[in-house]
């Protein structure tokens, strides 16, 4: 089954509003086989949906709609529908009755407006809507399947699974094939690295294809196998995830959407260890990043934000001298902050991050992208440099996942 | 003029890449009274890219695609927008140079794909792109103009700011009639509380139209003039941003996409204020918003990030005896963490931050979302608690808002 999908919106042409429903909707889809094959957005203005929507009928026979169904004079999308499929708009009591309930919870007084969101296209099936008040609805004829949903995040994701994605999967359960996406995560290696070390893997992964998915802090290896039967999609996804694992290497840190920092905390549980950070760059956002994840402060104590040289040297203890001989952003004052940092946290496994995050303060000899990190486990110390790609916030963040990395790979050496 | 976007990239249908190019580019064409009149998102097949290609330069005679131009297999665009314009691809022997040039800065050898990065519809202007290696593409003849432009969201914007708007921005220098935009940020006040106080000013604002944009830490107010000469539009966007800021009032701080750490540091530097922070339950995001802030650090000292209760009470000195009458999570421990945290780092101005950020360690007196601030101002001490909303990420990037925003307020209402 194919279908096309019409985001109704001003805002979304403006670009002020972020088309979340798009990708949400497209996901969705593709887990239950059906090929979402173009998505199109729109104004609120009747001429421009009656063509998009038209167009996407003729292309595919069903379409799927967000938008424009609110009481307010700029949403058309009902009227709109209808007109395609031949239909009047008809007031539709029972639908009426609900939302006069709904209203009465909410101890609101409808205006008359709100009695245009009791209107329905003749013999469409309402999709009510718990969880805001206009309902979805699914249209069927000679033009094909329309199906309408609210454009509000929430509502729509909740009508979609719901509502919509049962009634579709009754249609394709006949059918073979379906859409079936695996990814490994890996970061400290570049793209273009990754590929030469992956060789000619794309062959062997044949009929299942696969995307480099370069972000900034990780590059993700995506297997699709496309319209499959459901058992074997899934074997071949989970054989392909395991080729792709052992082609990476230390490289890869988790599948799905893992989180590294969420790695690092189970591997340092494993060990009993206890996580502390001295930052100086990252600002905190090396101990922000570890104490997202839930459950982290069994392993996580704490740490200094030592973004003045007078904290490195007073809280961390960093010596004024090592500041004066290598300057601030240097490997032993990165090794020393680690080194104080596990004294004053009593910590066994430390990190310390300080560099040059720009736009401003690089040199020649110390460019800004410079960052030197600093490690402390078990009472081994080391240290490493990098310069890191970007604006200040890539850096930031790019520093921050080499931090986690670092000590994610010192810990998994460890001796069991 | 008007012109339609086609963003091409099976990634995008399968939704596992959010489209912002198409938000970014709206929303800078909107700012040059350019109409973005409709955005279609296909897959990366010849066929499909050729359909919404061709219906663009139909129905508006201009269209920027962005993807397919990278050097491998599936990247098309090239080809068959040069196809609609009944253009052959031709090799850039110029272009070639400057991408060999490109390779050896960055020691890297072209392999034979990299050659078809060089090619380009005959007649086209090459955009140069100095962010990566795939050039955009500018294209004009009897079908129309088509702007091809590369999918990577970092080369896209600048390649559109540094080499599209300004060709189109001489296109349209004549024409009457700009969309501008203006936003005013505010925090701190639910958006009905908001409506509720801004009463019936949008009446007061018309023909301006204004949208309430709510976000996880701030109510946007954003007032659009649509097609109104530029002089014109510009002084009553002014104008109404006067009014909503009046009308927000103490919860309105700043325009734009200002940032309310870049606020706050800019009044503590007018104040010669030195800022630290203490934090448990944000681990060190508070620091972490502070320290994005270019230049940060001429008022920043740095943070005790508190995970434990020990470096609460080691490093922080906050009493054992506070935390066990009141719990680590009170406004007690709250205060004694600010006024550690200020003699600890020698700062005059500390928020500490500790809470509930869940999803587990709720209870019926003390639930998840529960937040206790404490502030030390120049010596003066106060607390305050929260029930914050939404899930960890949430609770804990409004609990980051809230301090920055309370440090702010205290800070603005201190003497002259």
């Amino acid at each position: 089954m194919e279908l096309e999908l019409v985001t109704i919106g001003t805002e979304l042409l403006l670009g002020f509003t972020l088309d979340t429903n798009g990708a949400e909707i497209g996901r969705a889809l593709a887990a239950q086989g059906i090929r979402l094959t173009r998505r199109t957005s729109v104004p609120d203005r009747a001429d421009d949906i009656r063509e998009a929507v038209g167009a996407a009928l003729r292309r595919t026979g069903a379409v799927l709609t967000t938008g424009g169904l609110g009481p307010t004079h700029d949403d058309v999308t009902k009227q709109t529908v209808a007109g395609l499929f031949g239909t009047p708009v008809v007031f539709d009591e029972a639908l009426w009755q609900a939302l006069l309930e709904r209203y009465a919870r909410y101890r609101r007084t409808p205006t008359a407006n709100n009695r245009s969101q009791a209107e329905i296209p003749q013999g469409a099936v309402v999709l009510p809507n718990r969880w805001g008040s206009a309902p979805g609805l699914w249209l069927e004829g000679a033009a094909g399947l329309a199906i309408m949903l609210p454009g509000v995040p929430g509502e729509m994701r909740n009508l979609l699974h719901h509502e919509v994605l049962p009634r579709l999967s009754e249609r394709t359960r006949a059918a073979v094939g379906v859409i079936r996406s695996g990814t490994i995560r890996t970061t400290g290696i570049a793209e273009s690295a990754l590929a030469e070390r992956l060789g000619d893997i794309e062959a062997r992964l044949a009929p299942l294809t696969l995307a480099y998915l370069p972000g900034v802090t990780s590059v993700d290896l995506r297997v699709t196998a496309w319209h499959l039967p459901a058992a074997e999609a899934e074997a071949r996804v989970s054989e392909a995830l395991g080729l792709l694992e052992a082609g990476a290497g230390e490289f890869a840190y988790g599948r799905g959407d893992t989180d590294l920092a969420a790695v690092l905390l189970a591997e340092a549980r494993r060990r009993g260890c206890r996580i502390g950070v001295a930052e100086s760059c990252t600002g905190g956002l090396v101990g922000g990043r570890i104490t997202a994840v839930p459950g982290s402060s069994d392993v996580f104590v704490g740490g200094i934000i030592a973004y003045a040289d007078e904290i490195k040297r007073e809280v961390l203890g960093v010596g004024a001298a090592t500041i004066g001989a290598h300057g601030a952003v240097s490997e032993p004052v990165a090794v020393e902050m680690a080194h104080g940092a596990a004294a004053r946290l009593g910590a066994d496994v430390t990190v310390a991050v300080t560099g040059i995050a720009g736009p401003d303060g690089g040199t020649a000899e110390k460019p800004v992208g410079l960052v030197c990190f600093g490690f402390h486990v078990r009472g081994h110390q080391d240290s490493m440099q990098r310069v890191l790609f970007g604006d200040r916030e890539e850096i930031r963040a790019r520093a921050s996942q080499f931090a986690l990395f670092e000590v994610y790979r010192r810990l998994r050496s460890l001796p069991d």
